[in-house]
């Protein structure tokens, strides 16, 4: 099977919302009035984000989940997306578990493959997803303020003991294996409630990397400090609740595990209701994990404000 | 260096034509009122695209240059890019020249980096740009019609015989070698030109797979075929005008060559005086080589308009 042939046959959709679908030198895309267009792009790396025996719908869920995800920190609507793909070489069974699982997803969003590229290679996916959000009114990293709470949704820490399990380093009962396999695998990016979370978060970043390491991007666009409940962040691990791991592995899991795709978001506490509120919407859990402070650093503290000599890093491709 | 470091060293540099600059979950895009966004992606990757020897500034040029021929081909004025980069390591010497050739090239079409992705894997380099385009004016490849003339931008061939150079299967005399090389490491996308036959060209598309190829690509969406002029498109190759190579091998690199980065495009013929001002205002050669048809199929004849026997393949990445 050519090049051209695979498109058409995997990639090529009727266009619904761009004035062109897939097949030109370019594809077309018309933000509404008074909407400002979001852009992100995330590369997927085989042996770096995901290992080669991933089931390769889950895949195609995932590679686009961590773009939706990046949509999600700036409250914006999913428009559209291209995909550029490096393969090794063409295998139909794996383009249609893949092909299957990107656009289940993509379509749960209403979002649209407009373009891309396919050439051979180590295997590499790179996705740009477009979003639109009114003018202005993007969640930033920059938007904290000393005495904001910090919330988080739904759960941390779950996909990195998929991958603390997978690598053999401790051990999970199956259910708990499987619940954080899933979670590792399978991403729900949080577009509805990052939308919902417009005019009432300060700031927001997606969790990808760790929970210390992002919201240390916060921190540093906002020219603040935070503290952070450790027991409160720790608390929101799903799989391993009862697991009978100990404090200080769960704690790095939840702290520093990354690839969660979460949202660690600020609000002032008048808004909480309204933050809840935003939770209750869009179904997703949220929970308060620290307060921003006007000092610089950040200090992480047990639920009983007592001061953590654990250390927690921060995912980095390079270091 | 860390990932974020090496961002804020080689590719962060202050926002001038975005909302936002690099360093938020998304960048923001404005597109002007009536205008809309063209976007398309390109990915290369080493042992494919450029060899592992090539100067990285001359890479990050052509990184660059490749998408905005894209842009050309649907007449749309460049605004903004994204780069995601995956590299075996932090090789600082490479990311300085690599950085500095693609910043050159985007500031000669006053087009902006607003965000991306680095990550560690087999060198791969995926760019996404971003060009602007007044509503229902691009350049489509759907608009050919029945007795058009088919034009082309430049000179053709030159990066096929600096390959052919590489590989060692033909040989050419330096100073043509160096001429046909820088060709095919540093393309001049003609991004000037795709603006100025707005208005003018029926359909067009940018010769990235060979001639025949990409012209093939106007006459399935246009449903027309075409009768094509080997000889005129044999005479635009620049740098084998005069070094003594078979007339087979030289009709080879022009019509099925690829990298060229031309325009490939269609105008009918009371638009000839149009064009060639097209081509006198954005200081580019334009050369007609052809004429569409209404019976379907690619007619290939030389100057005298008897057809030819030799056959000519597209570039494909699977076949």
């Amino acid at each position: 099977m050519g090049e051209f042939d695979l498109i058409t046959r995997y990639f090529q959709r009727p266009a619904k919302r761009s004035p062109l679908g897939v097949g030109d030198d370019c594809a077309l895309l018309a933000p509404a009035p008074g909407m400002q267009l979001a852009v992100s792009c995330d590369m997927l790396v085989e042996g770096r984000h995901f290992l080669s025996t991933v089931d390769p719908a889950r895949l195609g869920h995932k590679a686009l989940a961590v773009n939706l995800s990046d949509l999600a920190a700036c409250g914006a609507k999913p428009l559209a997306f291209t995909l550029a793909l490096a393969m090794p070489g063409v295998d139909e069974s794996w383009l249609e578990g893949f092909s299957r699982g990107l656009f289940a997803l993509a379509d749960e969003h209403g979002c649209e493959l407009v373009g891309g590229d396919t050439t051979r290679g180590p295997l590499n996916i790179c996705i740009t997803v477009f979003g639109e959000v009114p003018a202005g009114a993007a969640l930033l990293r920059s938007g904290a303020h000393a005495g904001d709470d910090i919330w988080v949704s739904g759960t941390l820490g779950d996909a990195r003991l998929a991958l603390e399990a997978f690598r053999g380093t401790l051990e999970l009962p199956a259910d708990v294996f499987a619940q954080a396999r899933m979670r590792m695998e399978q991403p729900a990016p949080r577009v509805a409630l990052g939308q919902a979370l417009r005019g009432t978060a300060s700031s927001a970043v997606d969790v990808s990397d760790g929970l210390v390491g992002d919201l240390g991007h916060i921190l540093a666009s906002s020219k603040v400090g935070a503290t952070l409940d450790a027991d409160a962040a720790t608390g929101v691990i799903a799989a391993a609740a009862s697991c009978g791991l100990g404090t200080e592995i769960l704690r790095t899991c939840a702290l520093s595990g990354g690839d969660d795709y979460e949202l660690v978001f600020t609000a002032p506490p008048a808004a909480r209701a309204a933050v809840e509120q935003a939770g209750k919407e869009s179904a997703t859990r949220v929970t308060r994990i620290g307060r921003i402070d006007a000092e610089a650093g950040l200090r992480i503290v047990d639920a009983s404000g007592a001061p953590i000599s654990q250390r927690f890093g921060s995912f980095d491709h390079f270091v």
